[in-house]
């Protein structure tokens, strides 16, 4: 018996569609209900074979299903989780893809425990090229999947989403939403909009001068790189996670003018420390060695 | 009739050896004399190919070079420069391949204007791996390679530099040496400087929770990537581009703080559009389009 029968996907991007695409190949569900607001998206959702079935109707969506992942903008979250409750069977189970948890367990844990169950989750997989276009199947491949039980998760339910991201090719770890939103505001959301502060710097500081195209070098191409990605997804991510973001860009803050004042003071030994202490951390965040 | 008959590399590293190497294996010169301070880097060089011959001693080597490249850390170039300069020929060319320019060209200009060509020189190749076990031939493919031509450059000396920058594969720029250093001040030193406060911001928002390494995805690996660097061979770097980095890292500062104050608001607009603003800049820093 396969883990899931239906699979309602709401919201059919490069998340959603991939798990929609990936589920149905690796024959964990029988079939796939896809969720868009336009037709083009939906058409291309069932081209590519990311759903089976398609409409722009979360509410039908959903009354079949066995399990359901809300894919769409975290902003969007809690208005659809309403929207859709009281169409779910009670037999199933709600997951969602959103990059911060906290507020979204919150409302799940107001509006469905003990009616239906819900794990909150965040496949922490590429957002380079978004979209369904870009959905393929082994998007998840050794990427770690969060999931952050919370009051309205049953230990069943999570236990179901954990093998289902597990058979998605995923390693699943278990985080509170609250802790979950604090590590994530730092070592995702804060260098995200790290970039974005230092490319305006940057932008300001060579005063549009057009031969700084020639000395940007690959230093400021990577350490630039995530502030390419789209400002709608991010964001609803920076405001979402708002409460978290703000301790980690006051450290960042507080570091840029220690630096600054080393740099002002000539200060050799400072610079030195806090350039060879950075990449000591660096080496133990990323747990690449003894450092 | 090859460029130069002798080739000296005082500082036998990653561009110091890669110079040699790809000078003799390109037949540019006959003859390569590599200087560095430990037997063991120079009989490395000698076996890679970067030297023919190899010495300690700076000033004995220079006495039959035709072309001279000072490849050591920037802080010990000055110092360098009047320790050889007396032992070199009159015709010959002295350059250099440090990340900043006016502090070394202001010293060359005193000392060598109307006695020996100076070229200040700064090829923008990859510093990911250094020494010379890492050195090789095509290290400067494709790359931007500077000079700044100063009152020490002769337009004959400046020619023949930038001839043999771009017979090792380079794309020449000329800039005024003072350009050069605000430039990449901005577009490679505060990169590396803001992806090391980005570090230590990250290390102190997590407060030492191991978990943090499950949720580090590649967003922070790649904007602290040059964290990673040598901080030896940096804290030079800052230390003597102080002066243009300041207003770059003020600049920085600024903008983290801006930031900061609309997520502290939950200002959507304004942080929508400082992320929008930051990927079209990054485009039109990278001259990746229309943005």
């Amino acid at each position: 018996m396969k883990p899931f029968h239906t699979l309602t996907v709401i919201g059919i991007g490069l998340l959603g569609g991939s798990v929609g695409l990936a589920a149905k190949r690796r024959g964990l569900v029988d079939r796939v209900i896809g969720v868009a607001r336009t037709e083009a998206t939906l058409a291309l959702a069932r081209r590519r074979g990311c759903a089976d079935e398609t409409t722009s109707d979360p509410v039908s969506a959903v009354r079949e299903a066995d399990l359901v992942v809300l894919a769409a903008p975290v902003g969007a979250l809690p208005g659809l989780l309403r929207q859709v409750a009281p169409s779910v069977r009670p037999e199933a189970v709600i997951t969602d893809v959103a990059s911060t948890k906290a507020s979204l367990c919150r409302v799940a844990d107001e509006l469905l425990t003990g009616r239906v169950a819900f794990v909150g989750g965040h496949p922490m997989a590429g957002d380079d090229q978004t979209g369904v276009a870009n959905a393929r199947e082994e998007l998840f491949t050794g990427c770690v999947w969060v999931l952050t039980p919370s009051a309205a998760s049953t230990p069943e339910a999570t236990a179901r989403v954990e093998r289902f991201a597990h058979q998605l090719g995923a390693r699943v770890r278990r985080f509170d939403p609250t802790v979950h939103d604090r590590l994530v505001a730092a070592t995702s959301h804060l260098p995200h909009v790290a970039a974005a502060a230092l490319v305006h710097a940057v932008w300001h500081a060579t005063d549009g001068d057009e031969a700084a195209a020639d000395l940007a070098a690959s230093g400021f191409r990577d350490t630039s790189r995530v502030a390419a990605a789209s400002a709608a997804l991010w964001d609803d991510i920076v405001v979402d996670n708002a409460a978290a973001l703000l301790p980690a860009l006051a450290a960042l803050e507080r570091e840029v003018r220690t630096i600054r004042e080393a740099v002002s003071a000539r200060d050799e030994q400072g610079i030195h420390d806090f350039l060879a202490t950075a990449a000591e951390y660096r080496s133990r965040l990323l747990r690449e060695g003894n450092g």
